[in-house]
């Protein structure tokens, strides 16, 4: 209702700027856009200069619901930013922005446009929910569900006999990001597996058996290490005693130190400093360089057949 | 090299139309961004009527590079996708393709622009790997990784007792997807447990004393769920034996059945039809609603502040 609306509209206002993102699918497109372009902003967003809501609509594949979700973003004073397969929804979102006064972006429509011209076909205008439209269970949808699979058994030096069956091995020390990265990877259809190195603790035979191209090591400054492992072990209730032991500064250095020997044992394998990266900056790191290495091409890149 | 470069390139015109991806980052907002607008050529890919290659060049900073990479793109008759956040590296892109004669899209440029004006606040212009820039160790990252660590360790119905802690609990037969769904969400960073419902073993009783507002059934059409388990069944290298009880057409229905009872006795736990869903789209429905009941907004939507 109309109340119900000025009421949320001024709480958000007092909240931050609002950006309404829209799809008529799941809506991570959009996200993903906003998201980057956010990134853009960090250095008012931190500080909470300028707070910002987003809010994602997904699923919209009607009319009506996206002239209501356009009418609550200007009562809200929000700008649009949407995905729309169906160019006849597409232009009404930028028509009813236009009428209502508030700024509008499609991320879907310029690529989709440039992508049709280059291929010299007309886009379907299909959003991916459409009836009569089915996901496809191809080679690639299970391969992907297998990747997830393996690297989960395989998570935290388990199984290490299998290490042969990973596309990717990662080595590091414990809160180098190997699990949450290992999952990254195994969305994107790759097996992997990961060999924790602890001080004192022997190294699975099978590491130094396989093919060395496929493992990577992780490392990451001591300081960040240590504050990594504090929260950890607050999380985890770890004792005084045995937390002090493994976020120790001398500790911490320590294992550092015998990861920094083992890679210097195996030359071949690339060592990717993961301090003040994201996940999914690593993540990139290790496919350029395991893409590259595969393909051996001029220019180092990541290539797909659609 | 000119030569090898040639080469190449007559390679790739063979095998379809080139798609030259850009970012300074890591490249998956380009990526996601390209995935979604080739989603409007389905009908042509799947026939391979217009094969497509898509090739990323991630982490590019300079402008040396950058002119390589547009030259090649021009030599294989490419089209060139970017997400650069200096201003004049974007502008060298754009300027760079209009002489080679090649179009460009930008994608990052256009929602920057709108947040800017949005906000009125400049964007920072620095890629997100640049130097002085670090990823920050915030609240959010720690309980993603949280998120994802929990959901390991509970996959495929263990520790039972847990389920209290989770955020969202699936449940469903076997291949209904409950493994990469939850890995999915939990990349999203919600904690999720899932309970494998296979006919003739008992369910944990914890799964019906948790708050029934964070369950979601999983079913699946019985024709679907067979195919992917011979396929599963394949792939594991299960017995004649095993294999035909497992996907055998009776057993998929009586199983499937017994799901329906227990969803049918606790109506509160929305069922969701997973039948021709990609993961990420079972993902949006489920976010939808487990935002929708703990807000209880007048529109569904997922709302995030920065
Ligand atoms: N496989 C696909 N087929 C058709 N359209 C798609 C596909 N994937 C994504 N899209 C469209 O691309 C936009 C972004 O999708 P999403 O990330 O699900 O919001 C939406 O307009 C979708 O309808
Ligand atoms: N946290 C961030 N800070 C600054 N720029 C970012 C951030 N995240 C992404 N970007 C920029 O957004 C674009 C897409 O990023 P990526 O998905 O990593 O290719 C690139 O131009 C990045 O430099
Ligand atoms: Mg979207
Ligand atoms: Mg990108």
């Amino acid at each position: 209702t109309a109340t119900a609306g000025d009421g949320e509209a001024r709480l958000e206002v007092n909240m931050g700027k609002s950006i309404y993102m829209v799809s008529d699918g799941t809506g991570w497109t959009v996200e993903h856009s906003v998201n980057a372009a956010l990134g853009q902003f960090e250095h008012c967003l931190v500080d909470r200069g300028c707070p910002v809501n987003t809010h994602l609509f997904s699923g919209i594949e009607d009319v009506e619901p996206l002239m209501e979700i356009v009418k609550q973003a200007a009562k809200e004073g929000a700008i649009v930013v949407y995905t729309l397969a169906d160019p006849s929804m597409a232009e009404s979102a930028k028509q009813a922005c236009k009428l209502w006064g508030i700024p509008s972006t499609d991320i879907l429509g310029p690529i989709t446009e440039a992508v049709a011209s280059h291929l010299g076909v007309s886009p379907s205008g299909l959003p991916r929910g459409a009836p009569g439209r089915n996901f496809p269970l191809s080679e690639d949808y299970f391969r992907r569900i297998e990747a997830i699979e393996f690297t989960i058994k395989q998570d935290d030096g388990a199984l290490p006999h299998n290490l042969t069956k990973a596309d990717i091995v990662l080595a590091g020390v414990s809160r180098t990001g190997k699990t949450p990265l290992s999952i990254y990877l195994a969305q994107k259809g790759y097996k992997v597996a990961n060999v924790p190195i602890v001080k004192g603790i022997e190294l699975p035979k099978t590491l130094f058996r396989i093919d060395p191209e496929k493992v990577f090591g992780l490392t990451i400054s001591p300081v960040v290490l240590q504050a990594i492992r504090k929260a950890r072990a607050k999380t985890l209730g770890f004792s005084e005693q045995a937390r002090s032991n493994y976020s120790e500064m001398d500790y911490v250095r320590e294992e550092l130190e015998s990861a920094r020997r083992v890679f210097a044992q195996n030359p071949v394998w690339p060592v990717i400093e993961v301090t003040g990266k994201a996940i999914e900056e690593t993540a990139s790191v290790i496919l350029r360089l395991y893409h590259d290495r595969k393909h051996r091409c001029s220019m180092p890149r990541i290539s797909k057949l659609y």
